[in-house]
């Protein structure tokens, strides 16, 4: 019997979801997400965002929100800037390129983009002579956290806004492990400030805590305009909608989706300190569920009898990085066994 | 308090499958359906499929299907041929034209397309001298039922197979509201004969029984290689895949897709029977658990206060053909108070 | 040795054009459209249209030209209303759909959409509960000449420009054969007329005395933007783009496009009043270069002997309506020997 | 009075080809390069590709060649790969994505691919487990000569081809400068080479004596298949196709190509001999018609007063890598007076 740490998704959801379903699942409810429970929860989003005047959506996953949201974006000569490790650029098998736009993936060694890294870029863009045979940056994707677990502070974010206002570009975050984010030690950003510096943002739920299900919000008037067409249009208008805000519903309830997060990063900071403890490496420092110790192939031998993990790079001949994550449904004693272990086969 | 009839997806799912939900809820599972419970799941399906040696995948909605099986099957310069009633040619906001491929839509008073009628858009294709010029028939597309409650029967199907041989087109067939279909007196099509006689189909769980999940089968070859790679590039692939399986595993387990879709049709059969013996006249002959009565605007404005229906198609000044659905969760209750009334109301 | 009346590109171009390239051939020009020469046609075309602040774009073919300003202007949800007898609708081999967008299909006995048929399909999708489901009309596309050679007038154009301000439609006239229509008697539609009532139009080039090229002519803000951009994302930045310029420079002379144009329509006028003479009938009167008789089978295969014509329709049994063009090419003796042959066949 | 080396497109065609277009003026012809023009062009290229049983086809430009190649060539799931200096990866504002596929661009310090790169690349791909989330790589791309005029030899092509079978990919070749690489110095790649080596390759026309146009040459036969339907749906389906098949038919003659060639390298010749003298180093070693002399600004300045040049590359606060071309067209006396300056200036 293998315990699982290879992903954050491994579970179903918290149980006060499945119960929230099981009270509305005679109930006859309107399809499409124009339902009264969609409302409530667009409601309490809406409260989380400060006073910005946000529309709010619901997806069924991560890749179908950033495709949506990326040709709800962009003209067809227009691209998005990505990091080289970003989600769009690597893992979602084109899913970005199907609606016709390139990903122009920026390499960086934090797997965060930078103001400077940006504005660099447009400017020289903007500079060629021959720019017309060049696909057009006019977006920013960036995640928070990365795909690396590692934060943007709420000033690289201002920093990165401004250049976004001085090349016309907009600017959104993908926030698949969001809570897991927002519960970081060291973090400052908060949903507001993501509502106020972005024009769209969303809010993870399959990672955190629900079934499936991302929020999407949006600032940006321009393309507020006919969302719903888009998701349509993208395959993601979910029939039964109201199943996807009753999960918001339930984890925006008083402050469940950062207590569960929290709940998280805990035993994501357990696991990290076990490691540490034996002299092991990172390859990146990361405060969020997710941790990537660089360990030796005899140790991950050892691994592999009782935890699956994500393998995540090559170090050397001998030593690979890789990925142990928690989530809302990792439990003290799952962790307890894992730390014994790793204090044992270090 | 209104009642709905508008359409057959107004309420959650079957008990059974929120209690499997619960039982597995904790535990670990990898992702994207690649776990035991859909595993279980396809096999049950494939024992559904006779002899055929099928592969199955399980989406969450019927636009995604239709889109990513369309998209994996034409080149780009391929159309495919549907009724002009045909929900990927009126009912999908473009997401068929999203992946390229034009919808060649056929007029029909049926909703259903013929052999013979395919066989002459084909014939006079590939007689013109232009032809290059014209988008490529390469597949058909038939909803069974069709979108408007009737049936293919199995020679239609037969005679539509034979056309597509001698034409090399793709038969494609969504199955949104299969199990209402299988379920009609009359039909005499079954999930093997689908199996045998199309390169494709699906069998729909979000219309009968399920939250959401569809099951596409597929018996051609060139079809079955990658479609997992597709499902990603169109934003299908569900992290937690195995809520799909399960849903499937549930509905499979004995004879409870048909049952619970019988059910349905009688509570259908009901309604059709109660608008009939007020001696009033229906758009369309339907057995199944769409009922399409023809209604003078008084009549609905009667019902308009107690029930909800879909409009369908404006007859003259003065009648509207109006949609009556059940579904798996109709009651006999809600269908006693609606044969009330209509025996009332007109 | 067969005489072409198939279409209205069989021979190469003006003389003047080919004397004007032989004349720069060897002068070195900056690529893509921006050499002093295009510049002065632009002007020229510029001028034709009044004073409306225009910008102009050179592109090589038809096909290319409607699917750069379609995919140009819509979004990805949004498709195109065209008669369904117009070209992007059935001969462009869904290169419209390549970019992800339907054209809606509106039938018309005449070829020719009208302003309340616009209307009427406007009122309806914004009237439906559903319209989120259903592609939203954005855009409409006619030919001047239409296809068939019939003639909108300038009231038309008025009517459905006032429909498209209701409806928030972009209005684009494709003139691949505007020569033709500008020449015909009873035309009173100019130039400056197109440039003042649609948000973007093309003047042919291809069929009106160039070997090659469309004149696209950009109104709306909207679409002015980034344009460059777009012809070279669909492939259509020609590196030697005075190629295009220097052939609209000399068809913009004085009145050189004009002056052609009406030397086809006269020839044409001849052939339609050859065959008056036998008493045959048209299948649509057209006083354009394009002519479409009713012709008994047995005529056809006399003409078969000597002439080239298209195949248009099948009428009944033994008569097809076939169409005959002339072009700025056609010369009087080659009309002479078709005259005097119609009047013998018949 | 500015001498243009900027790029090699700056002239119109070589005489004869005027000529030849004169000559057949006012010669009626069938549209869509089906004359008998374009057929005897297709014969003598036949001709050249050895033993092979290729389809010709002709396109207007480069870019409309890229994409409709690889639209026709790849499943929606699947990329190619290019060196990230590949003429698709940065120059064709993402026309290949139009088609909704992603250029996996490999960073090269040659702007060349390796066999070795292409099998480690797919190695990994298929060695990784969540393979199914990536852009499937089915096909990769070549220059020759390459974006900065190096070449790849017999060798190389031999082991790229090793490793395509290997794991199933489309061997691509863009020959836009085709003629200035087989007139190289060291060159031992042929037309029945590339011919063998591919699946499909393209002989550029445009910057090597034609007005414009591009032969592709298909000997995969998957490709083959409905090729002209898929040059419509890219809208390079070209009315009058016997200007480009005549083109061909011209360049062809006798050994023109290789001759007009041979001329241009010559040139280059010498003006990478006039840099060298003087000490000047280059980006790269070319022995084909681009030379990327690296030159202190200061220098760059002289010559911004007589002659047009491209900037490739900044190298240093001071310094820069630029390109001057020569083509069919540039004169001995011509570059008597650029090399007499970069004598004087440097």
């Amino acid at each position: 019997m293998m315990l699982r740490f290879e992903c954050d998704y491994t579970e179903g959801c918290i149980p006060e979801i499945l119960d929230a379903i099981a009270k509305e699942n005679h109930t006859q409810l309107c399809g499409y997400s124009e339902d009264p429970i969609c409302h409530r929860a667009r409601q309490k989003i809406r409260a989380l965002c400060g006073g910005e005047d946000v529309d709010v959506h619901f997806l069924v996953g991560g890749t179908q929100t950033n495709a949506t949201v990326i040709a709800a974006t962009l003209r067809p000569h227009q691209g998005v800037l990505s990091a080289v490790q970003g989600h769009i650029s690597c893992h979602e098998t084109g899913a970005i390129e199907a609606s016709g736009h390139k990903v122009i993936a920026l390499p960086t060694d934090t797997g965060r983009l930078t103001a400077a890294q940006i504005d660099t870029y447009c400017a020289a863009h903007w500079a060629d002579a021959t720019h017309e045979h060049i696909v057009q940056p006019a977006m920013v994707y960036l995640s928070h956290p990365a795909e690396n677990g590692t934060l943007y502070t709420k000033k690289d974010l201002e920093d990165i806004r401004r250049v976004c206002d001085k090349w016309e570009l907009v600017l959104y975050v993908d926030g698949a492990r969001l809570g897991y984010g927002l519960a970081a030690e060291g973090n400052d950003v908060t949903i507001a400030d993501l509502a106020k510096l972005t024009d769209v943002f969303y809010i993870g739920g399959t990672k955190v805590g629900a079934l499936m299900g991302e929020a999407v919000v949006i600032r940006n008037a321009a393309l507020k305009k006919d969302f719903r067409y888009m998701i349509k249009h993208q395959g993601g208008m979910l029939a039964k909608g109201w199943l996807l805000g009753i999960q918001f519903d339930v984890l925006f309830e008083d402050d469940r989706y950062l207590d569960i997060s929290k709940k998280a990063v805990a035993q994501a900071m357990r696991i990290k300190k076990a490691f540490e403890e034996k002299g092991c490496s990172f390859l990146i420092e990361s405060r969020t569920n997710q941790q990537f110790p660089i360990l030796h192939r005899d140790i991950l031998k050892k691994f592999d009898e009782h935890y699956t993990y994500s393998v995540w790079e090559q170090v050397d001949e001998d030593h690979t990085a890789v990925r142990f994550c928690t989530s809302w449904a990792t439990t003290e004693d799952q962790v307890d066994l894992l730390v014994a272990d790793i204090a044992g086969y270090l």
